[in-house]
């Protein structure tokens, strides 16, 4: 494993120092050339995504947008983005700290006048200064709040921030998981003995598979989306496939929702289009699909409207058109049916890495040789 | 810090096999004598409930109902009741897994008939149990997903399922926090510097007080909330209180429903008044207060409908009775706003460590001085 001599986590707060830094002084050139400021951003509305088949995720197009500080349309969202590029360079990565979307927002009822009306607006400047530098919030040290975890034999890396010294640490450490929060998701890699990586949708499955050894069974570094993966979650599966090689599967509950929590980590979301890096294009979507829910028979609920209109809605999607998930989708509509994850439980509670999983490994193998995944 | 020889863990499970065995041997034996078989339990409805000034906590009274298979009415959930028994002690218990709510219901789907109708029958049956044998789900190894976190100086011991030998870890390991599950809930504590214990209601908050290194700054253990404690959280708190002698103190968002995570903490929910050991009744209330609101002028929602009837009720709960409770239940009344923990960073990304948090303990030890807490 190879290992540059930064640590990731330096690396990036260097990047996002510089850019934010490079606004500000872009800003400043234009002011005492006696100009009004202004700067650049891509334009972050629907005519302006799209899905890019080589990069194989969502992204922004050419229009771009300017905000001028002569405009007086545009001299509050000016002043807002240069209010939180300040506070994310000088108030977060200078001293070290990470802060919420909610603590920015409070933030700013420190400055001199009230700078955001609510939340949204400040969470919107947010996104905007992200498409504007592009680098995500977490690399200028806005975090949401943790809430997925990691299980594993994975070494990582980090800086104590008290004593400035690094420390290692392996994550079967704790066998109810590591919170993946700002530490371990820019931590360097040390070391693994594991081949693969295996995202969970539901923590009740995730605890199973920890308490069922699967992290030994299959040699696997086990991930707790709780649901829709959180960026920083998304990010660390990233890195995981890009910097160690690993293969990534998603394992969800057998509905339209459940597959669209694998794709968001695959092919990324609308919403994140303005940013690279989060996305793990060759990411395995290891079910329940819908043959899965056929073959074993599993205990199930009936799809309601809105899963039959969510389902129509991914088969025009373009990250969903591989001949497999296609297959799939459609089945789930003649199916009209749903089952989570946890439903293998009713066969036994080691049904999953007894039989499950074994099987779908194999089934993968044979799709991939077949070229059909 | 005295330590019994055996781990909490295991006299932990020990005592609930035996008494679900003791509850399968009562039955089998009134089948032995030709009787139908029954059992009895605490009634859990609202008119067997009450306040106990003693206890400081709600509690079930007197009353008790019968479950009696001579009865066809009682047939379904007398075997419902012995089927979810059964299954925590042979499946969960004797082979050292857990389980979660929703596994157990899936579980029953292998039984020989469809064993429950939907989650909220399996759910209600499970609580059932909890007031037959006196301890709560969690001791024969049914836990909800964990989601609240831990940081401090606490070293506590437990073992690993693989090895079977002991491993200790420290809870300042990572400082995005420990996840608190089965694990850490049930572990033995082996040492601590920390002079407290802090309970924080929301994420950023917790990132907060870690970041500015909280714990070493108040001698603190820092434990995540995330809003409503989970009841293993809360068995962990009193845990800390009783066997520690660490005071509590339960740091919320300033409104009815951050006052009342705090009082169920204390006192307890009428959810679950059929158990003990799952309240700290010294555990204090750091705000915000109403009082603190006014003081640091903080930014500030308007109380809603719900809010205002909400506090009406929370006046007239027997919990809320101190004068403390009450004169700050009025204020917020009065005052008809309220306030994030969160919008203690209006002031500085520091306020919270440099002013707010030593200020709200000296203020404590004088309203502890004179009697009013």
């Amino acid at each position: 494993m190879s290992r540059s001599k930064k640590d990731h986590a330096e690396i990036i707060k260097q990047q996002a120092f510089e850019k934010l830094v490079a606004l500000g002084r872009q800003v400043y050139e234009q002011l005492m050339n006696e100009r009004y400021p202004e700067f650049e951003m891509p334009m972050r509305s629907s005519s302006n995504i799209y899905y890019d088949e080589t990069m194989r995720q969502y992204t922004v197009g050419e229009k771009r947008i300017k905000r001028h500080a002569g405009n007086v349309r545009h001299l509050k969202p000016f002043l807002q983005t240069l209010f939180v590029a300040s506070f994310a360079a000088r108030d977060l990565l200078e001293p070290g700290r990470t802060s919420t979307l909610r603590d920015l927002y409070y933030s700013s009822e420190s400055a001199m006048a009230k700078m955001f009306s609510d939340q949204s607006e400040s969470d919107n400047i947010i996104t905007d200064l992200e498409a504007i530098i592009g680098m995500a919030r977490e690399d200028f040290n806005i975090f949401p709040d943790a809430r997925s975890t990691i299980f594993g034999d994975l070494t990582v890396a980090f800086r104590d921030k008290k004593t400035g010294s690094k420390r290692e640490i392996t994550l079967t450490f704790n066998p109810d998981g590591q919170t993946i929060g700002p530490t371990l998701v820019r931590s360097d890699f040390v070391k693994t003995s594991a081949d693969k990586v295996i995202c969970i949708e539901s923590g009740g499955m995730f605890q199973r598979l920890v308490e069922e050894n699967a992290d030994e069974e299959f040699n696997a570094i086990l991930i707790h989306l709780a649901g829709q993966a959180p960026r920083g979650t998304r990010r660390l599966i990233r890195r995981l496939n890009e910097e160690l090689n690993l293969p990534v599967y998603v394992f969800v509950d057998g509905d339209p929702w459940g597959v669209h929590i694998y794709n968001v980590i695959a092919s990324g979301s609308a919403a994140a289009a303005h940013l690279v890096g989060l996305t793990t294009p060759d990411a395995i979507w290891m079910g329940l699909t819908a043959s899965d829910i056929m073959k074993y028979d599993l205990p199930t609920d009936h799809f309601t409207k809105g899963d039959i209109t969510r389902t129509f809605q991914l088969l025009k999607d373009p990250r969903y058109q591989t001949p497999y998930l296609q297959q799939e989708l459609r089945k789930f509509i003649k199916l009209k049916k749903k089952a989570e994850q946890q439903s293998l439980t009713s066969k036994s509670l080691t049904f999953v890495v007894d039989e499950y999983l074994p099987e779908k490994f194999k089934e993968i193998k044979e799709l991939q040789k077949a070229g059909k995944l």
